[in-house]
This record gives structure tokens, C-alpha cells and sequence, in this order.
């Protein structure tokens, strides 16, 4: 009898719902119950007909509502905006593949940021209660009103304390949301579309996509020994006229490369000779392994270092907050294009992070992450020395990542392509980034990308054991 | 003795700071008052008197520390950077005085944001607690992971219901960092360096300075009756060959203005027949007073209308949410230049405003910030009438603003400048936003914006009162 009472309320809501609104309410179930003189459960089962269905949708709190149908003309023609648009700066394929959402079972190695069991959740909940609650400093409601847009200045002085040295000012920091909208408002403040911006290559997939978006053209320089060799920057900037090197001088993303003391010399040396920046990105400053190097900015004496610092790796991926530190009236251009982008960075976010970094936990949890990622590191050149000897990859003394070049080609002299490879391996549950995407221009072989602080070192070997098949074995 | 007792400890600490290596942590006040035979409040004086010359800083909760000395060479010579910068896009002025900082004191006429005790603070800070608790919907750490770039999507889903309308797919919405992120990338996206644009005059200043940040070249249309006539658009479209009109049909800032029917369907064909965009930038919608408007979205049937909403101004200043709805081509060229620019949106910020919007108290919360906004426009509307009856204003019916219209001279014929007057208010405790920023050309008279939603409305007479007087009298 209940199951045709909840057939027979049905039937009267689709007649009702066919009549009404899309979107309009339906009768509360409480009504619905005494109109029909049945039961609440009765009720429930007749609106989970209907909601199967497509008839109607409940939303929490709110009720049971009409659903709005999707016109019939759901394949409008859009091809109006093909002409429209226009030509595209960026590439559709723009975004690297280190942004995809995988299934919950695939081994990610694709990602650019550590797993979440290796951040200071307990430290960030604390924070955000401490913060939220009004308990935090600077009074109980100066995270809810709009902040300086600067940033807040307790912030941005701890971020100029971060680099431990003179001739640097509380004022020269900025704060953003973020390290990529950082870099992108830098570049589009230092350079002016059409003009060349000079990249270490390869180098962050984010940094070209932001640069072809700023209508810059990317001008690659090789690494050499692990850092642009002074000759190859002294012509770039002599035969381009560029007035910006995009650089990560410290573990940089992908290849792990650090400069050293000669080459960073070097490298300012000619940036200061053709009066040009160079954007330091230090994405890595958390994740130094096995060498602790000082950022360029400590080296930088008239200005020339506009210097990059997020935390939205090492703190917490919801806390995005980094800070740009610049001198001189490239600051003041920094910082407009940041705010005519973004107004202001949500002053509970920086409240928090300021909170985190300011407690003694903050340096327990840098050191304890430290040691993971050694190990991750360690643990994963293992498995790959064990189980694929035909990989060459060294070991980078800092990051988040492995820098793998692949054969160029198999036994039976077919080539060895990396975007097939990360095809291969996606299709068999594991995701990694081809080496085309770190690359401004042509990759100068094929090579894949492997993130070690995301996935569970349980499923290195698997993981390998996948790699190697994707690589060896050319058929999918 | 106490005193020289505090000397006598501040000289050591500073012969002691001299040795030291800047950064340097100095002993703790325990160790200082044991070492001296003095009491903690002398010690604490002692310190204080070091913190007020520079030579140590204090860190709450780490100690005290000897201070990095800014290199003598604080006056670098940043003169290089001046030729290297090259021109500027925005122009310096690009902020508006709306993102001005002011003494408590002065009264907030200028503010592009409600006042904190209009905004849901309660369920703001509830809803705070529940996300980082892990009490909301999702599980308990999904507001610590990274998010779809596009957004949560049951937070797209809201934006997309609220609508209201058939034909939009809860897959046509982008989650963005802010409406000025939002317009932003928008601009990048749809608009290549050098492109025209056409905005309405006078129109929002972010989105002014937005454009020429992202190199495109502002067209100007007045509005007539309200909105831009049907041969003004069509002329510009025709002789500019522009692609992209920003708008902001409903209460438009800073005029408050409201398109009607006609006008809307005007502007619709106009934008058709050139096979162009229009940016509806929807910022009030949450403080309609007189009319409820409908967004121009919803008379869209192919793509030519893209959408923005932001929920800054109503629900937190701190959550920096907004949504972007487009359809085709467009919305993954915009999603791509959001992605580039800024990665993704913080999902806590996200989860809380979902949690915020989702329940019954958000529909009460608008409702009575819609009444008191009424009441306050309606309070320094009858301020000005009889304490300025000099100036022109119209009554509003939406929005956080009132738009007046300057008299053109004085009596003594001397010429009214609306930057004198608003430079003049402040100076007296007044701060309001001038109508030059207002103008992506030549301003087509004296004009000020006065916003009703964040000054007190106890303060209203004075207002008025200092306002007529810097309008009227010519010196300072």
C-alpha cells in the first residue's frame, strides 16, 4: 500500500510540476504527508522517483523545487565565435597536465604539489579556528575587512625577515594570491605585449602559458652545466633587446638544477650589464633536501631582482598567499598590475599563513617534511635504478620532482615519444607530465616529469613497472 | 634606581647587539633580569628603549632580536629601471580612490564595499568553523585540496540556479577569485593587445584599468536614458570593428542606472548583428532596492552574453569568490586565461560561501541588507537635499551609490574641479571618490560618487555639511 501511495503522490507532482515554473517549490513533505494521508517516508520515496527522473531537485535546507529543464536547443551554434575570438596566444593546451583531476586510484606523479598527509593540516585547522574565531592578532574583525592592498603588514615583513638580509624593506614586499598570479602580473608589468622575455629552458609550464598570455615572446636559453651559461644570456639580451629573464636559480621545476655561486655571478652580472630584470622564482624554498642555497634577491644590490615566494605548497593548498619582493619603480608597477587584477588577497588567508609560519611548529613541521621528501626522493631513484635501468635521471638536491630523459629509441628502432608514454601509463593507472610541456619550444629529447611527493611511496614499484612498460613496449 | 638599573642593561644589550650577527636572538627577558639582579618590567624597559632606537626588534611569541640593519646605501639608485620599464599601459593613477586607506576617523564615502555590519559576519564566521572542522559537505579535508580549476561544483551549480532561467548548464560556470579576477581575465581572453573595446561612460574604474592593463584600446559609449542608445553601439561596432562591449546593465556603477526592457533588447541585437560579446558585469546584484531587475544573461539564447557575479561585497569581504558564466568557444578561452593568471580559487573560500548561500538565513540576511541600504540611500538623499540643494542628484534604485552632478562654477565664477573638492573633503575628514576616475575618457563635467552602504548614517549631515563646503568655497 505504501509503495502505490508514494506511486499515486507521484503521479499528482508530475502533473503539478508539468504546470509549474521550472523552479518553482513543491509542497513540503509535512504537507504532501497530510494531504495524502501518508507517511514522511511514503513522501520521500515518491520526490526520489521524481528527482531519478529529472522532474524535480531538492536542495538542502531549501526544499524540493521544479527542475529547470535545459532547452531544447542545448546544441546552440556557437560557431559565431570562432571568427570572434581569433587567433589564440596561449595554445589550447596551455595548462599542463599537472592541474588534471584523477581517479581516486590512479598513482599521481603528475601533480605539482605535495599530498595532503605531508602538509601541517592540524597547524592550518588551528588557524583558521584561532582566525575565524576573532582570537588572532589585529583584533577580532580585521580578517573579515578589506586589507591594505599590499597585504597585511606583519606578512609582508615576515617575508622580507625570510631572506635574513640587509637592504631589504618591509615596504618592498607585496602579497598575492599565490605564486602564479604573482608571476603573471610581474610579467605583465615588466613587459609590454610583443616584447621578448628571456626563460631558461625547460623550465614552469605556468611561467610560458602566463607569458604567452601576457602576449610575450618566450626566448629560451639552455642550461649549461645547470644554469644559462653568461655567453648564451649576454647574446639573448643583446640580440633580442629583453629586459626580463624569467629564472628558478634553486631546484628548479622540472630539472632540480641549482646555481652556484660562479654562475649566479654571472648571471647577475650580465642581467645588471644590459640594465634588465631578472624574476626569481623561488617555488622551491620549503624543499631544499640537501643543500640550503640563498636566494639571488640576498645577492641583489640596485634592483635588479624582482624576487617570487608562495606557500601554498609547503603550508597548505587552500591558504594561497605568496609574496612578491621588488625595489625601485618596478615595485610600484608590480603592484599596480596585481591589484588592477585582483583588488586584494582575502585577508583570512593571509592572517592564517601569518599565523602558521610564526609559530614554532612551523619550522618542526619544514623539517619533518624535509626528511620525507629525502626519503621519497631516495625511495623512488631506487625503484626506478631497480626496476628501469634503461631511464637515465639524476638525483636533485631539492623540489618536489625527478627529471627523467627516456631512450630515444627501443631495441627494434621505433622512437620513443614522451606524450605517448604519459598516454600509455594514464590508460594503466599511472599519471605523470610529458617533458613537452616544461619546454618554451621543441623538447630537446623525449622526458617525463615525476612528481615523489604526491603519490604513496607503497605504489613506487608499480609505478615503475608501469613507466617501464609504457616506454618499452610501443603498442597501447 | 629602577631607571638605572634599565640603562645600565640597555647599554650592555647594545654593545652586545653591535658584536652580534644581525637577526641575532637576544637573551630572554628571564635570563636578562637574573643575569642583572633586575625585576622584568625594568628589563622590559630596557628593551623598549633598544625597540625605539632601531637597534632590536621584538617578535611576538619568538624574543628578541638585533635588528637587520637597512644598507647605509638606502637611497639605491634606481634610475635604470626607469628606461627599462619602458611606457606604462595603465597609467599610475590606474587605482581608484575607492581602495584608499583612511584614518578612522574620516568619514567612508569613498569605499567600493558595505560596511562589515552589513555583512552576515555570524554566518560567515559559523560557516568559517564548520569548513575547517571538516563538519561541511564533501569530507573532511576536500577544502585542503587542490579544486577543479573551474571551481567546487556544486558551488557553479548555485551560481548557474540562480539564473533562474533554461539554457545554462551548471558546466557554463567558472569560479574566479573576485569579480576583478574575473573581468580581468575576461578582457585577456576575448581581447587580443591593441584590440578596441567598447564601456559604457561613466563606467566601473577596475574595469577601466583592467583594459588598458591588458592593452586594449576603451571606446566610449554614453549612456542615453540610462543605456547606450541602439545607433551610438552600432556605430562604434561598425567603425571600430570591435568584439567586446563591457557593461553593467543593472544599477550600474557608478550611476546606478538600469537598462529597460527595450534597451536590453536594443543592446542584444546590436551585439548580435556584429557578431559581438557583451561582458554583463552583475556587481549589485545582491542590492537591488526598488526593482529586481533580470541579468541580460537570461534573454540569451546564443552565446553572446558572458556573465559575472561576485559575492565580495555581500556575503565577506574576506571570501573572495566570484563566478563567470559563458558558453562555447568563449568560456574555454576564459577559463584558460583564469587558470593561467591565477591556477584556482582557494576552496575553503569556495565551501564557505556555498555554506554561507545555502541556507535560509542568506535569503534573510539580503533581505534586511537590502532594507537598511534603502533606508541610508534614502537618509543622505534627504541630507543633501536640505543641506546641499545646489547639487543634482538622482534617486538610485539599486546599488551602493549616489552619483551627483557638481554645479559647473560658483557664484563667483570661478570653475568647479571635482578633484579639488574630493582632495578638499578629505583633508576635512571626508573621504569620497571623484567622477574623473569614473571616465575612461575626458569627464563630461564635475561629478562625485558618494557611497551610502559604509559610512554611518549618524555622520551624514556632517558630510554634507563638509561636502557643500568644499564645492562652494574655493580655497582650501
Amino acid at each position: 500500500m505504501s509503495d502505490d501511495s508514494s506511486d499515486r503522490i507521484a503521479r499528482h507532482l508530475r502533473s503539478v510540476a508539468a504546470e509549474a515554473e521550472p523552479g518553482s517549490r513543491l509542497p513540503s513533505t509535512r504537507a504532501l504527508a497530510a494531504r495524502f494521508g501518508a507517511g514522511p517516508v511514503t513522501v520521500q520515496r515518491a520526490l526520489a522517483q521524481l528527482v531519478a527522473a529529472g522532474v524535480v531537485e531538492t536542495r538542502a535546507g531549501a526544499g524540493t523545487f521544479v527542475r529547470r529543464r535545459v532547452a531544447p536547443s542545448a546544441r546552440l551554434d556557437m560557431s559565431w565565435q570562432t571568427a570572434a575570438l581569433g587567433p589564440e596566444r596561449t595554445g589550447s593546451s596551455a595548462v599542463g597536465s599537472t592541474m588534471r583531476q584523477i581517479p581516486h586510484d590512479t598513482i599521481a606523479m603528475h601533480s605539482g604539489y605535495p599530498d595532503l598527509d605531508l602538509m601541517p593540516m592540524r597547524e592550518v585547522r588551528s588557524a583558521f579556528g584561532r582566525i575565524t574565531r576573532g582570537a588572532g592578532a589585529g583584533g577580532r574583525d580585521q580578517v573579515f575587512a578589506r586589507p591594505p592592498t599590499a597585504g597585511l603588514p606583519d606578512l609582508r615583513r615576515w617575508f622580507v625577515d625570510e631572506l635574513d638580509v640587509d637592504g631589504w624593506r618591509d615596504s618592498d614586499a607585496v602579497i598575492a594570491s599565490g605564486g602564479q598570479a604573482a608571476l603573471a602580473a610581474t610579467f605583465r608589468a615588466l613587459a609590454a605585449p610583443g616584447d621578448p622575455i628571456v626563460m631558461e629552458s625547460p623550465t614552469y609550464w605556468g611561467a610560458i602559458a602566463a607569458a604567452r598570455q601576457a602576449g610575450l615572446v618566450i626566448v629560451p636559453v639552455p642550461r649549461t652545466g645547470g644554469a644559462p651559461a653568461a655567453a648564451d644570456l649576454d647574446e639573448v639580451f643583446a640580440t633580442t633587446g629583453a629586459k626580463v629573464l624569467y629564472a628558478q636559480p634553486n631546484f628548479a621545476n622540472p630539472t632540480g638544477d641549482v646555481w652556484n655561486a660562479a654562475q649566479r655571478d654571472d648571471v647577475l652580472a650580465v642581467v645588471g650589464g644590459h640594465r634588465a630584470f631578472v624574476i626569481e622564482d623561488d617555488w622551491a624554498h620549503d624543499f631544499a633536501l640537501d643543500i640550503a642555497p640563498r636566494p639571488l634577491a640576498c645577492s641583489d644590490t640596485d634592483g635588479h631582482v624582482i624576487y617570487i615566494r608562495s606557500l601554498t605548497k609547503s603550508l597548505s593548498l587552500t591558504v594561497r598567499v605568496a609574496a612578491l619582493l621588488a625595489r625601485g619603480p618596478a615595485r610600484a608597477r608590480i603592484e599596480n598590475a596585481l591589484t588592477v587584477s585582483d583588488l586584494y588577497v582575502a585577508p583570512v588567508l593571509q592572517a592564517v599563513a601569518l599565523d602558521v609560519v610564526s609559530r614554532p611548529a612551523w619550522r618542526t613541521h619544514l623539517q619533518r617534511l624535509q626528511r620525507t621528501l629525502a626519503a621519497r626522493r631516495d625511495s623512488l631513484l631506487g625503484a626506478l635504478a631497480a626496476g628501469a635501468p634503461e631511464l637515465d635521471v639524476a638525483r636533485p638536491p631539492g623540489g618536489l620532482n625527478l627529471w627523467v630523459s627516456l631512450p630515444t629509441h627501443r631495441a627494434d628502432g621505433s622512437p620513443i615519444d614522451a606524450d605517448l608514454v604519459a598516454a600509455r601509463t594514464l590508460a594503466r593507472g599511472l599519471s605523470i607530465s610529458p617533458g613537452r610541456e616544461w619546454f618554451p619550444t621543441e623538447p630537446t629529447g623525449p622526458f617525463i616529469r615525476l612528481n615523489y611527493a604526491a603519490a604513496s611511496p607503497d605504489r613506487y614499484d608499480e609505478a615503475v613497472s608501469i613507466l617501464r612498460a609504457a616506454v618499452l613496449d610501443g603498442t597501447m
